[in-house]
């Protein structure tokens, strides 16, 4: 039994990390943090975990987490503040997995242009490793720091790894039109999440500006060897959950349907939470659940890759919980069936 | 061509009048004012009607209003502001209809009482009539100022008017179980509003303390000649429009169905808004139309009435409209076919 | 680890088990029959299940199922067909918990009457066992037959079982209003849960005629030692899961609030999965769990009580694990926390 | 006045229609067929149009329409059965908008192979115009024959009409990625728009091999003068209504984004029915009216389109009767605003 710490408790992730935790035999929730929470009970700020985490809220205290024995710490702050907690917690010797997008950029320069602010953690930001297990797995299993990937990313990254891998791709080419159901957004209410105006509609965001976009084109470029440009265009559709990202590639040269996915597979053979998919996905095959689900059509010049998750499970706190599973020694779907 | 001023534009009944109007061919959307939004186009505010409604919003100035000639105003206020509007116009001598809740209590006390703040203007509020067309259309045509009905209380009262009117049932029976979509709860976001908070689930809210409550006794009082009783429950729905109340009387004597539902034909006949449905209606029946639907069963003791509207067409902006109607001579469906 | 078969594995129940059985540390998945389905793979029916279940869709043959060794069967056929299983299943030693309506009224002429067909296993009927927990737990513990209570039956039985219990209120006087997501109608596509037709609409349907009412109606009156009598009235939400009932009861004699409240903590203390609430539940605080929430309310002269669930996972499936947990020795919680 | 009738009124684009025709001072719904529905009121099958329309279907003859003296007739039966309602049509010297794709390819051999069946009226096929006002509004005003457009094609077409007319972007490097309420599946239940399938699920279907392909290809060649080729995935959003469309293409050389933006204002100038947007529209803005929404941006080397409509309204009953509109010399926006 090890020892959970959970910071900025009172968001979705944090819910949904809480939920998966309370079903993991081998993980005790120990401690919550939250500021505007801060003395509250669990069932107060997430109603259907009443009479099923016994903590309160608390006040994020470094020393406090390290006299609880906390072995492992996941943040679920927003980026910017999750960095003031990083800190003091590697000090303490707490190994910490940030699900905000602070440790994400290995550039700090990268991270300054988009986040619209300075890094000011660059020590621990250089030893951080990015936590998608079908790629660093090797990496996570030592990590004392793992930056949780984003949400889009995943689904861009995994959707795109095969071909970039074996080089069939232009990497010029890749362009990633992704929709995400609305808890994506967070639970701070704003006009544009207000029921009345987002349900029953389907909209753009962000294009051609979401910060996912450098976070994609990294993880990307170092699979490849090379650099990758990507056009990223999210959209906001009317459900709570789910990522569903539709990815136009031009390969080099052509490709039958039947042979990319059979890389596909060969690359996702042992993987147990990606399904290289015969037929078309749907987000709802994989809602509540770990996995990301993808198939491959080519069409007339074009490779077409569907790729879909659940963005608060496979997307944030699930694939945190495979994270910890790694760096615990754990089996990696232990808590995750 | 009658000229409109719509007052407090910003939110979904001021939109949904404004959509009414457009297609209206006697009146012209000749102001639309909004303390937050003054100087801004329309558009900006309510992208649907981008390039459809000419007007600036304003800041209210009920002089201004007069000199621009407004025949009829409409308030969307909130209530306790639509009082501070009222006032002046009915100086300045234009025709109102006010869709707050500030006219429609007829006494002051009980205003205060469930306003949880003293009536302000009750030299006003003793002319208000309440504009329940198909109850009190004859003094609705030369009222001066009408106090447009809740939502809810449509439903409640034109289910209920019938059987009261005819002394059917014992008015200490009554039970109101209400479902409105999210749009009741008006454009400002808050937490129970927030699509990942509400979609995809059931609830009620303010139970026994809702401000309906005494409005739907108050014009059941009213049509019965006796004091009314009345539970009222509403709940929230994940959709955007509807209103679905199912309520229960308990007859004096034992009814035949049949013979109930002639009493409904026989009542609402030569109403143009009210159907009287053989089978049971679904609120999608009614969206975006002015119609309120009606069918009734008889439940082993009980009567079972269904009735249903789209609380911002019908249940708002749309009866409001056929108030205009009537107060100005034009057929009473003009504008809402 | 004991072995479940579950039966008619093409529904959502089915599906609905599958997904928490694959949790439970105790219990195997070791069959699935489906008439239509034999010979299928799980994941080409029901893809969130691909490569999470290894069997193979099978033909129901209970000396197949007894030759594997299954020791507990689920019934989720419809009913009439589900007796066609139970008998051989009897027959052939396995435990059985059945989640159609075909053994929960324990007078086959009310089967027959509900029904519109005779009851062709009697023997059967008699020793069956009503599978509510935490009503009849110690009858559960050792049966061989559990019928599995029906979705909206829970909310109304709990939602009044401390009343009735106490002889609080006038059996005469029941109302339950119900409200329920869309998966509560099956999976075979019809009219009524066509998309477009449900979706943002809410209706009311099978009025005073739903066969959940004799089940209601036979259980309370176990509870209260005395015949109830309820009106019943479902609807239908724009939602895939959840139940919320709100019931309507009069009290012998005035009671307090407080006093109602503290009845019902007391009545389900020690029970893990009704949570007595302060606040007002909704649905959302249940979803995908075994939860039964409750509020209870004073209004003027009435006792209303909120009683709400998800009707796949405690409306079905979820208390289905429970009741076999009661029946093989496990912790009552074991794969539903 | 004119005389309509409505060909296969049993569906959402026939329901729509006389919703619209409803509010249209200069046109009668005089007639309405349906094969399945014949002798029943519309009531019955359209509930909302309970009292508002008077007609009752019958079985579609040409002989009777004329002699009923009908100016216009609106096709909205399935594609095939269209050819077989349009022929005696037009030899009755009935004017015909047909909603289905029968008219809409001019290459009978393109029609065989999207549709597997030959096209059996080339002698009409030869004299349809494609019914896109926007661009061929000239012949529309005297066509006999009009095949109303699509409903992805109209987002895609409007989308990139502009850019290829003045031979902006590589014809070969064109994208389309559109998203689609459920009621463009139509009416008939099937399992992929079973409610609880659908809702709170995103997924791509016909992924390169969708019928509107080829429509899309035709006039974006005809307007290009030179052929163009498209990608393009359609998916399906839990929602009821409104078609978004994400468009990427590669200019020939780079252009900025105001430069482009302009470019869309000057084609567009006059075009009642089309609004180039600054900021990024949503579905909902057009939802229930007749306008396309567009707005435009350039993402490093691509210029990305984002265009959207009501897929019922503009996306097929709407721009049917703007075509109307334009066919009897009336206002281009009567009944439409």
């Amino acid at each position: 039994m090890i020892k959970a710490a959970i910071l900025g408790g009172s968001g979705y992730t944090a819910l949904e990390l809480m939920t998966i935790l309370l079903r993991h035999p081998r993980v005790e929730i120990a401690a919550i943090t939250s500021r505007s929470e801060a003395g509250q009970s669990i069932g107060r700020v997430h109603p259907s975990l009443l009479q099923r985490v016994d903590v309160v809220f608390e006040e994020f205290d470094a020393a406090e987490l390290k006299r609880k024995q906390i072995d492992i710490a996941f943040g679920c702050l927003p980026h910017g503040a999750s960095i003031e907690a990083v800190k003091p917690l590697l000090e303490a010797g707490i190994r910490t997995i940030d699900l905000s997008a602070d440790y994400r950029l290995t550039d700090p320069e990268q991270y300054a242009a988009w986040y619209e602010h300075p890094h000011t953690d660059t020590a621990n930001l250089a030893r951080a490793v990015y936590g998608l297990p079908e790629v660093y797995a090797q990496r996570i299993r030592t990590a004392t720091l793992v930056a949780n990937p984003g949400c889009y990313p995943q689904t861009a990254i995994l959707g795109l790894a095969p071909l970039l891998k074996h080089g069939l791709i232009d990497p010029e080419s890749v362009i990633v039109d992704s929709k995400s159901g609305v808890s994506g957004a967070g639970r701070t209410p704003k006009l544009s999440t207000h029921f009345p105006e987002c349900n029953e509609s389907f909209a753009a965001y962000s294009v051609g500006k979401h910060r996912h976009t450098p976070e994609i084109e990294q993880v990307l470029g170092d699979i490849a060897g090379t650099p990758v440009n990507v056009i990223f265009t999210p959209h906001l559709v009317p459900m709570d959950r789910g990522i569903f990202s539709t990815i136009y590639a031009m390969p080099k040269q052509a490709v039958g349907e039947r042979e990319v996915m059979d890389l596909y597979r060969a690359y996702y053979a042992g993987k147990p939470f990606v399904r290289v998919r015969e037929g078309l996905p749907a987000t709802k095959d994989t809602l509540r659940t770990n996995y990301l689900d993808i198939a491959v059509r080519v069409v007339r010049d074009r490779i077409v890759v569907l790729a879909c998750e659940d963005n608060l499970t496979r997307g944030a706190s699930g694939v945190a919980v495979q994270n910890m599973n790694l760096m615990f020694g754990f089996d990696e779907t232990e808590g995750l069936r």
